[in-house]
């Protein structure tokens, strides 16, 4: 499937696989067996569930998961939102590939394939506060380095990312995307003092005054980054490929609300990895419908939340396929 | 280091080595330094210098988890308290043996060694509310078979219960041991209804009348099952071999707690996995100033929401250990 629009990418969110509600079914049918109180695994029985009705296949495994980051500029930075200098963003795409980064380890640790995708460097995007961010071309064109990034032999999706002044980009989505005021939805990122806080929340209202009565594909485009476009990317192409998706904290969560808000229910194969310590998460989290897995006051962005969180479906899914059920242990049901 | 008598025991856990604040200084220097935003991992940044305080090495590596069992029967069960016959416990025996439940799934998935020890199935435990569950012979008994059991080249512990009817004796011990009423105490375990919940909070009850007057460790002995004395040898093995422990769920938490009211500071080389569905777990987390990793619902017991959280502590340890820092990377500092 191909897209050179913004109206054809909508086209296909609209056209994308659903839920299996048959294997889902069989799956609960499975479940109800096996050598355990009835629920006593709580909402490992929910995610083991929802992960097989995803791929098809009531007793599924988790072999291949892949974490993808991806690393953008922003135009914003120049106001002076972030405590870190825009450089960082290049010099962090190095220590990814390095292997020197938290995601680096917690992909190790959780037996994901990682890699990284730095898009455009050298050209940030626009001062958001003063035009689009990015035209209609280069969203696009962000779009599908996400969607051309996802491993078709995947089982499992996180995606990440890296730039310098992307909480101030997701806060203005978020803001343009539901409403409220700028400070609702503007924190501290990687760590503002009160006078920088402040000076974020002016750039978000600014962008969201230019460009928040939008529609939602086109706030992604004039209010985010390249970064946060080939998240979106990337969520609707594990869709297309039945692959579910742990998202990650605030900035993926604003690209993938660009996507749900675009067309509802355009998540559905998507898990809250965590809620972070980003002050908006939990507002963001709750006007997507998402209940995350973990609550361990993270606020890094680099996909690491979500790749933590892996384990924990792996361990939902172990369970579900691997378990006896209570004939074939002799065991006796209560 | 050997026991023979409860006060022995009490003795040990007075005498234990105490967290190494050098290392934990040392541990926190090299924590600032790593290519992050100050803080950004949040709670795993706590537990890292936890765990590297407790192993005494600055950086260190989770390479030989070790999962233990424990299983007993209790005397109690003729009460009515359960949803299953006390038949099961064997049966499930048997079951982890064979790889079969749940927590055989968690173990392999996290890299942790199993092992089950089946502790006189064919001898449940006196009726509480007669007589003392235990007789001190058989608690020291208990407890020097879980003390047996921790491997001392392993470097981190769970310990996990199977008994049917041991929600009402982790009820009645933590009844005895923080006071309140039985109805504080005593839920639903695997899923007794209205009628059998009664039961269970008049059998803790009378327990309580008879022994809660006693000191914690008479209180495990009188009220507690030769499972839960086990996890507490256990627990006290591991903080004399610097090995630090995830608790499990309320039946984990109430012999976690008989050490800790025995000797203040017993389980300062643990930390809560999770918070159990079963009601007064928050409760007893809240009493030993514990704050769970995962919140997901599970109330199995089996060691599994601890299990489920050894990937947690990993991904903690393997981000500060094996980062780069800011130095090593060339990543400017905010």
């Amino acid at each position: 499937m191909r897209f050179t629009t913004l109206a054809e990418f909508a086209q296909i969110l609209a056209a994308a696989p659903t839920v299996n509600e048959t294997v889902k079914t069989a799956a609960g049918a499975h479940n109800a067996q096996l050598t355990k109180p009835a629920g006593s695994l709580g909402r490992l029985e929910e995610l083991a569930l929802w992960y097989a009705a995803w791929r098809n296949d009531a007793r599924p495994q988790i072999t291949a998961p892949q974490v993808i980051i991806f690393a953008g500029n922003h135009g914003v930075t120049a106001k002076g939102v972030s405590a870190f200098p825009a450089e960082v963003t290049a010099q962090m795409v190095a220590n990814f590939e390095r292997g020197g980064a938290a995601i680096n380890q917690l992909s190790q640790a959780a037996g994901a394939s990682m890699s990284v995708h730095a898009l455009d460097l050298d050209r940030p995007t626009k001062d958001f506060t003063k035009e689009a961010a990015m035209s209609e071309t280069e969203c696009v064109a962000a779009l599908k380095t996400g969607w051309d990034s996802v491993n078709a032999q995947t089982d499992l999706l996180v995606v990440g990312e890296m730039g310098i002044g992307n909480t101030t980009s997701a806060a203005a989505i978020c803001n343009a995307l539901f409403g409220g005021s700028a400070a609702d939805w503007t924190g501290r990122g990687t760590g503002v003092d009160d006078a920088s806080l402040q000076i974020k929340q002016n750039v978000v209202a600014q962008g969201v005054d230019l460009f928040g009565a939008l529609p939602p594909l086109q706030i992604l485009a004039a209010l985010g980054g390249r970064e946060i476009a080939a998240m979106a990317g990337a969520i609707a192409r594990a869709r297309s490929l039945r692959i579910p998706v742990i998202l990650d904290g605030f900035i993926c969560c604003a690209a993938a609300a660009c996507l749900e808000q675009a067309c509802a229910g355009a998540l559905d194969h998507c898990v809250a990895g965590h809620v972070s310590a980003e002050t908006a998460h939990p507002r963001l989290l709750a006007a997507l419908g998402q209940e995350p897995l973990l609550d361990l006051s993270l606020r890094l962005g680099e996909g690491s939340g979500a790749a933590l969180a892996i384990p924990i479906l792996r361990g939902a899914v172990v369970c579900h396929s691997n378990m006896a059920t209570f004939a074939e242990a002799g065991v006796s049901q209560g």
